[in-house]
């Protein structure tokens, strides 16, 4: 089959591959219904992250099952299926927890740029809807599968509940789904710090009830003005860079929460500033199988539309195009069709 | 009258100083019950934080109000009180929020290793008893004004709850009140790491159900022994050095809590290790003030005795000889009789 494969920096190419199959009786295999391009696609993408020859892109996926291994037992042919882009048994003690991206037989998904994959460890990572369901959904289900997990695991991790104030930093895909999920969560009040006229026409859509489009030092300065001096109780942190990880820590209260789920890139904190300022923090890949089946319920019943992230649609063909969208910043998400 | 004054790294004395009198409207004046000398009392002691010239040591304290302020509401003359070491208002957001120790009034309490003292922020500051207690349980009360309720905090940052596995790293008095407040807060399971004999059968008394004497990655090991290769849910950390964050960090399990409460001394996260053990941290100075009415009541219900965390009892004129003994381990914790 034909699918798409980074050489290394920019250099994205849909090429002939060998077709996916069963390797391990825990696999199933599954033909897209449609996949798309992550932000974090974009650090190797941008040389930000070493990258060991050509790899098989993509980690956000649905479609329906069209052959399953030995073991496998709780899906079969014919049905639509999601599932996280971090593989997982959802029988150990880190899956019982509810953290399934620490998962002991942890894998992350790969290869989901392409008409079919593979798809391991498919009992535990994998959730099936009861029917298949039509195509305007398609764009909103294959959300579940990373970007709205993790947008929906940063307000989790950073204790969004009714009525809080909650600052989401970042505007990317991560960021607006971020602000979705806070919306959901019954926050008060969404503050998105945001510098773009779409990516702000979004947020509101979404839900945020404030823009700030400064930064730094102005930016905090507008958020406790905001806040009656006091800053937010949980703030998202959606980029990764030590800038916007500083952004997060000033925004937030005392006692208040940082979820954070950009990819740490040069991040580091120091403990006494992180003992005096008294913040909570969690982060991390997000443990999307949580949450899979309560957001595909949201998205089956017409609760929430996390598929509007997607600004640009391209048939997979065209991925390299989908790309250098995304890294010019002219595209949120491109959505790849099959 | 006498008190004690640290001039510099080793050099502390008990000498005459100014009667302490009410500067401000919201200040009261306690004659001191008892008092005694803090873990953090011996990183200047130790030369190991800069300190400005002579000092007037001592934060923990409880006694009996002998003169008020004009403004002072919540106390009066003749009351017994125990304060926080952190001084608050208990009204504005921060301390609304349960987050005292950041307190927009804040301040840190001073020259308590003294017959009397002042306390600003009286109002907000002490929690007065119905009576006068008697002297057996004058230890049990001080103990809640500071490392009691730092203990407290720890496992209350950490999540502690009916049922969970609890590593309590450092078995200095801090780590000590950790065990005992775990056990309060229903833990099942709680592994005290310590090498030394009498602090090992304190943190038995207090409630720990195994003792790790290993550190390091052998420490590390036998955690996972004894929670079948997956961590703790919740680790105390009472410490403040890298050495110990580390090692709470790696006996934790993925998503659980951290709740550290040694001052931290050069210690430092990588963003990425953090981001990758998702770990959920939360430290600070402890916000006494919100758990000092409940941590008094179980003293006052004989429920807890936290006061046999002093091994060492001394008059107060012999402070130089508590030091040292705390200095050199001979004391876990130094009583002060007034």
């Amino acid at each position: 089959m034909l699918a798409t494969v980074m050489y290394g920096p920019g250099d994205v190419r849909f090429e002939n591959v060998d077709d996916p199959m069963i390797i391990k009786p825990s696999d199933a295999i599954i033909k897209l219904s449609a996949t798309c391009i992550c932000g974090s696609d974009l650090w190797p993408y941008r040389g930000l992250q070493a990258s060991r020859g050509p790899a098989h892109m993509g980690h956000e996926y649905c479609g329906v099952v069209v052959e399953v291994g030995s073991e496998v037992r709780t899906v079969r042919p014919g049905q639509f299926v999601v599932g996280s882009f971090c593989l997982s048994d959802n029988t150990c003690p880190h899956c019982a927890y509810g953290f399934h991206s620490s998962c002991v037989q942890r894998e992350f998904m790969t290869g989901a740029q392409a008409p079919y994959a593979r798809v391991p460890l498919a009992d535990g990572t994998l959730v099936a809807t009861a029917e298949v369901p039509g195509k305007d959904l398609i764009p909103h289900l294959l959300a579940t599968s990373d970007v709205l997990g993790t947008g929906w695991y940063a307000a989790d991790a950073a204790g969004v509940r009714e009525g809080s104030t909650v600052v989401v930093v970042g505007d990317g895909a991560v960021g607006l789904m971020g602000v979705l999920s806070a919306k959901q969560m019954g926050a008060e009040r969404i503050i998105a710090m945001s510098r773009h006229k779409d990516r702000q026409a979004l947020a509101k859509d979404f839900g945020a009830t404030d823009i700030i489009a400064e930064r730094g030092a102005e930016g905090v300065a507008r958020i406790k003005d905001l806040t009656r001096g006091v800053g937010a109780d949980s703030v998202l942190e959606c980029v990764g860079t030590q800038e916007a990880m500083s952004q997060a820590i000033d925004c937030c209260r005392p006692g208040g929460s940082i979820g954070y789920v950009g990819v740490p890139h040069g991040v580091t904190f120091d403990g006494y500033a992180m003992f005096s300022a008294q913040r909570r923090m969690l982060g991390g890949p997000a443990p999307v199988r949580r949450f899979l089946p309560d957001l595909m319920n949201r998205v089956l019943s017409g609760k929430i539309e996390p598929g509007k992230v997607f600004d640009l649609s391209l048939p997979i063909e065209k991925v390299a195009e989908g790309y250098k969208a995304m890294d010019e910043r002219r595209a949120i998400k491109t959505l790849l069709t099959v």
